[in-house]
Parts: structure tokens; sequence; C-alpha cells
């Protein structure tokens, strides 16, 4: 196969990623979202927030990490946050897909997917640090902008939230502390996130 | 309004880009794609096929273009590519929504972003030759993939495709050869794609 048939192959494999859905519902809660969607809305806001990255990071790098964080769910399904018996399985089945999928690409470019697919998942560089914390942001954003919608459905409550988002600062200490004040404290206010676990 | 909420406001406000529909099908055919979902594509695309680029190009200016290249359709919708009643108002009607939307930015990255959308729309860059080379191609190959759906949905001839194209290899005569080749070719074979205009 040449570079170009291996580069298509690719591109129209990952038109999948489209049907993958996430918990998180639109603003407007007419639906919920999917991945390709998702990652839209994350590369966006990586470019329009990475001035309050704690640390100077490479935007493009970080943009690309962000669009391809989740194509490994076109294989391994989108395992929910608060889904603790799902997260047991989600590494193998996410590493097995990685191969798979990048493995279409020429292996140069499949190469360099996969060590930033793998280093999104470690959190262990700036740029990692930081498309972490978008990926925890947005879906918060959203859960607000929709009432609360997503986190009622589950029963999520402040404890469950705080301890996903343990290391969201690392990234941005000044878009948690947006986050927190402005769409976490209103929606326990309201009752949207609940107080304590519920039975 | 402090700067945070600005990009807050803004970040929120493009979740309806999600709404927007395209004539364009997923792959599969199962149904067609959104603004979003078409912008993800995209940017993944820029990045993976930078290198058969005409000319040298900045591959994160190009890539933030096409992410927000479809923004104001938020307001004035979608023109399909060949309905010619709509896009005589399109111009009018984009630029008035790339005003509201992108006004809602703090003034410097309004200004890039909406800098960036007429740099798109005026192709005389690199960047947006590229960019404009990959929106073009993106549903080519997802038409092809359908088996030709939308194409024949909307009776589409040879003629209006390569129109709609006189342009597309400005960008990267590459992937416009390969397109025609892979893409074209086999579908007006099947017929797909219509030799002569339909009454």
């Amino acid at each position: 196969m040449d570079r170009l048939d291996q580069l298509f192959a690719f591109a129209k494999e990952i038109d999948k990623e489209k049907l993958i859905g996430r918990q998180t519902y639109l603003a407007d809660g007419q639906r919920k979202e999917n991945d390709a969607e998702h990652a839209w809305h994350l590369a966006l806001m990586t470019i329009l927030f990475s001035e309050y990255a704690n640390e100077k990071i490479d935007v493009l790098k970080t943009v690309t990490m962000v669009l391809i964080h989740d194509i490994v769910e076109i294989d391994a399904g989108d395992t929910y946050a608060y889904d603790e018996e799902a997260k047991k399985t989600q590494k193998e089945r996410e590493e097995k897909a990685a191969a798979r999928i990048f493995g279409l690409l020429p292996e140069d470019q499949g190469s360099r997917l996969m060590g930033l697919w793998q280093e999104f998942e470690e959190r262990k560089t700036p740029e990692a640090r930081f498309a972490r914390t978008i990926d925890n942001i947005q879906p918060i954003m959203l859960n607000h902008a929709s009432d609360g919608k997503a986190w009622e459905e589950h029963k999520v409550c402040l404890d469950q939230i705080l301890k996903r988002n343990e290391r969201t600062a690392e990234g941005s200490q000044s878009l948690w502390d947006y986050a927190k004040e402005h769409f976490i404290r209103p929606s326990l206010e309201k009752g949207r996130i609940r107080r304590v676990p519920s039975e």
C-alpha cells in the first residue's frame, strides 16, 4: 500500500468516532455529544485557553493530542468517568485499539500518534497535563450549561467530581478555579450535584 | 466581563455548531454529519496530510482555520455546495454571524479568529489554500465511502463536482489527483455521479 492509501484508510476509519456516544449532554440538553464533537470542542478550547496553562505548552502538540485522545474508543467504547466496573478493563481494551487503529497509518505517523496518545494517558508533560485539564473542564462546563442533566441522570455527588478532578489543576490552576466557582458551586447549590452519595 | 467569562461564553456558544447539519453522509451512510464532526475530521486530516501541501504551511494556523471555518453557520446555516439560490445571500449572512460570534471573545482573540476566518474565505495564503483543499476532499472521500449516497440524493453530475473543485489542486496537487483517481472516477463508473445534468 502506498503512503496516501494508508493515510486515507486511517482518515476513513476514524469517521467511526462520530458514532461513539459520551455521557455529557450538549449545552441545550437536547441530546448527548459524541467523541468527534467533543474532540473538536477540546481542540478549539485548547487554542483559546492555552495562555492559562500553568507551564508553557506547545499548542499544536496539545491540539493533536486532544484530537486523537478518544480514537481508541472506536474499538474500546466510551468508559463513563464514574463506571468503576468498566474502568477495570479500560486500559487493556484501549491499548489493543490503539495498536490496531494507529497501525493503519504509515509507520512514522502511526508511531507519532501512538506516542502522543500514550503521553496524554500518562500525564507527565506540560502538554498532557493541559490537555487533560481541558478534557475534564469541557464536560463540567456543558453539564452546568444543561442544568446538570448528566449529573442528575447518574446521581453524581460532589466527592466523585472532586476525586475525578484531583489532578485537573495540574494543567491550569486558573481554569480549575474558574470551573469550581462558576460551574460546580452553583450546580451544588441548586441540588444538581448531590452533597452525599445516593444509596 | 472578565477575560475568562468571555472565553467561556464563546466556548459555550460554539457548542451549537454540533447541531448544524451538513449534506454529507458519514462513511457508513447511516446519517449525515454535522459541522463540529466535519471540523474535527478536517483538523486531524490537516495535521496528517500537511506534508502533501504544495507550499510550506504553518500547521497550527491551518488547523485553527479549519476548526473555526464553519462557526458562522451557527447563525447563517449550512449552505449546500450546489444550492445556487442560497449561495447568493451566503456572504452577507456569514459576515454578520462572524461579527456576532467572534465578538463574544476578548478583543485580541476575536480579531485573530475573525482574521483567520476571512483568510480562509479569501484563499490567498498557503494555509488558506491547503485548508480549502482538505475541506473539499473530506466530503469527496466520505461520499465515495457511502457509495455516493449524497451525490445520488442531490443528482450531482461530474461537471458540478469539477467546477466546485476547480481550485482544489491549489492547496495540494497530489491530494486532488488522489481524490480524482480513487473517489471520483470509480463513483462515476458506478453511476453514483452523473455524466450529464439531470433535467
